[in-house]
């Protein structure tokens, strides 16, 4: 064991100096598809390495590859943070290696997992009654989610969505069988309602924080319409959900309350590392019902329902400690202060391009995520981003917006600063006159 | 960052004491439901508190709560182990937090991936043609090949399995809406392949070495079927398709480089913390086409296809580094002696059940798993194992074989000793008449 504790205390030197200087580094990755794998031999070993060979080729070989997703300076899609309480967890989830599958293979994962995610509820303002458990990903959520409204009215063969929500639902409509009919948005990106017709459709997706523009669909009108045609309202907050931690942005998750099942990511905004999504839902028997193998004149709501009778997997990760780890290390407050400054800086950037003769904000901005762009075609704008990109000095995306192709600035890593988003700034002015 | 590397120092000591004592602790937790959860607090913290409560909380609170599959006397289920190179790579994962969606938003994952999984099936002595990606548990490939074998023939919507295969077949079977068919099996628990009809079913789930008994079934007959019926041929391989790393085990394997798509399990016997379950496939090109939403004229065999075109998350976890690590810093060497090991115990604890009068074997070996019963009433034998799992001395688990309660002693965690097995013998027989 004393190798552990001396490879250990490398691999927390190595991930302490990577968090210190990953700032410094080329945001989006400079290497050619191909490079990496070239680089490393074509056969595994046979005979033991130690530790320090896998660290020397991750500075070597891997480093170069990677995108720096913990840069202050990463923009692009959702900016997200593996915090260091959240980090320092991971390390205390693979040691203990816990296996959740029945409650009594981890009592403390099954237990701790339904307590965070109830402090979750607390936090975001959801109203007693929701229960949660942690997917992977809001892929994963929004697929079992459609399980259990497809299992209630299994002729009802249609999910329904914007135009603007996330592949996620093109990926679950798939997969399931079902047909996904898109409905179009207003002027700032939000589902149409008067367009909702419900009477074939199993659900509907609305999402809080589209990711193309961080719109926010009506949810009370789609709760109505919903609630007249019995069709289950699954709300993807996956980005903006963590935001309705402050009680000055609960306006906008007016009505997610009446939702059937929730889907909030943590591993975007709340600095909990890959990966931890939650799902919350005001209907926990009838995942039961849908996923358990339990014959179900054997089950009872009263029993204790094992974790793996809600989801796809068998057998879970101990990410509740991960999650738990955070929220008590920043506590309410912390992570309010964080959500407000990411907001703060969104803001002010938006003020910069409003302010700038050529430039123009293309999407109303509720959260932390500004949509812009400059004056000229598709193709200028795309090649903009390119050289901001491959600058290596900050990370952006875009989005198709309106038919227009658009720069997207995200700011959700808990690092950045005025500095970082001013740099950003910099670089896109220089580069859109360069 | 200093507090990352204070507390990161007080995290990696914890684990470290925790692996060295691990062996000590009752391996069954023996808390009552729901103690663990009154225990702590009902709502999250408003401020923040220092990591170091989290450790303390670990220790009071979490610590008796937890079944530990880390320690050597755990022989539940299938056993496995976390070994410390895999800890401290989730501790890198952790701390890099790449998000694996295209390739460019982090091309070291994409490329370590994929030549890892080529490192896994060189490995396991499968032949080139076979490429690789990782799923979280086999539950989730398991359906990922369904999903595969259901849009190729959409319409046959049966699977069939022999009655020993794992609940992940009717799981997946019921997400995707198709009838699980189930063949008996012989005196060897393994399917019967005379008893397949495939004219309308898409896939076979054949399994090598079962949960319940370890049987093996007999691929190469149930692969001549699926060729005859065009059937798809998933070899559920989780548990004991790492024992292919050893030549001498292979003949069990025979017939499984004729499968469309393998599931094998690294976190369970290969030393790699959960999660990591690697998917194989010949037909890469058909998982791309049921799963991406790249429409089908744009996809091309030369492209370079992101991971998130061929399973369900959209965003996916480093995984690739922990099986690396795992890799390099055992060598195949390494990994060979440890699964033989494993087998050269298991068949010494059969060797003591055979030679004891009152005890019985009750199916083949075939790998580190051992089935055995007392004489007696499936009652008698139950109470047995509560009172061994009750003694916390060590974990061991049942099945149901030929309609008789029989415990299941699986060997695979990499500190077990022979005594650690002695040990689960002396407390066998010391319970047993008690």
């Amino acid at each position: 064991m004393s190798s552990f504790r001396v490879d250990g205390a490398l691999a927390l030197d190595w991930i302490a100096s990577y968090l210190e200087r990953v700032g410094e580094l080329p945001v989006l990755s400079q290497v050619e598809p191909g490079q990496v794998r070239a680089a490393l031999p074509q056969s595994p070993p046979e005979e033991s390495e130690p530790f320090e060979a896998v660290l020397r080729d991750l500075d070597d070989v891997l480093l170069p590859g990677l995108t720096h997703w913990q840069s202050p300076r990463f923009f692009a899609y959702f900016a997200t943070t593996g915090s260091e309480p959240g980090v320092l967890a991971e390390l205390l989830i693979a040691g203990l290696n816990q296996v959740g599958i029945l409650w009594r293979t981890s009592p403390a994962l099954q237990e701790l997992e339904e307590l965070t995610l109830d402090w979750l509820r607390q936090l975001l303002g959801l109203p007693e009654g929701f229960d949660g458990h942690i997917e992977d990903t809001a892929s994963t959520g929004v697929l079992a989610a459609l399980v259990v409204a497809r299992s209630l009215q299994p002729d009802r063969r249609v999910v329904v969505c914007s135009e603007h929500a996330h592949s996620l639902a093109d990926k679950a409509a798939k997969l399931l069988e079902l047909e996904l009919r898109k409905v179009s948005v207003d002027d700032a990106f939000r589902l149409r309602p008067e367009l909702l017709e419900l009477d074939d459709a199993c659900a509907v997706v609305a999402t809080i924080g589209t990711t193309g523009a961080g719109a926010v669909d009506p949810t009370p009108a789609i709760a109505d319409a919903c609630e007249a045609a019995g069709t289950w309202l699954h709300v993807d907050a996956a980005y903006a959900g963590s935001a309705a931690i402050c009680p000055e942005l609960r306006h906008h998750f007016a009505g997610w309350e009446r939702a059937d099942s929730i889907g909030v990511n943590p591993h975007k905004w709340l600095g909990v590392p890959m990966d931890c999504s939650a799902l919350l839902t005001r209907r926990p028997h009838d995942f039961r019902r849908a996923f358990s193998l339990v014959p179900e004149f054997l089950q009872s709501p009263d029993d204790a329902v094992n974790l793996s009778e809600l989801s796809i997997p068998l057998g879970r990760r101990f990410r509740a400690l991960k999650l738990w780890a955070v929220l008590r290390c920043y506590g309410r407050v912390g992570l309010q202060e964080r959500i407000r400054e990411h907001i703060r800086l969104a803001a002010l950037f938006e003020e910069w391009v409003r302010g700038e003769p050529g430039w123009e904000v293309v999407a109303p901005r509720n959260f932390s995520l500004v949509c812009f762009r400059k004056d000229g075609t598709d193709e200028e704008n795309e090649r903009l981003l390119e050289r901001v990109n491959d600058s290596g000095e900050v990370f952006l995306s875009h989005a198709r917006l309106g038919g227009r192709y658009s720069l997207r600035l995200a700011v959700g890593n808990f690092r950045t600063t005025e500095d970082d988003v001013g740099l950003a700034w910099d670089v896109l002015r220089r580069e859109a006159s360069g």
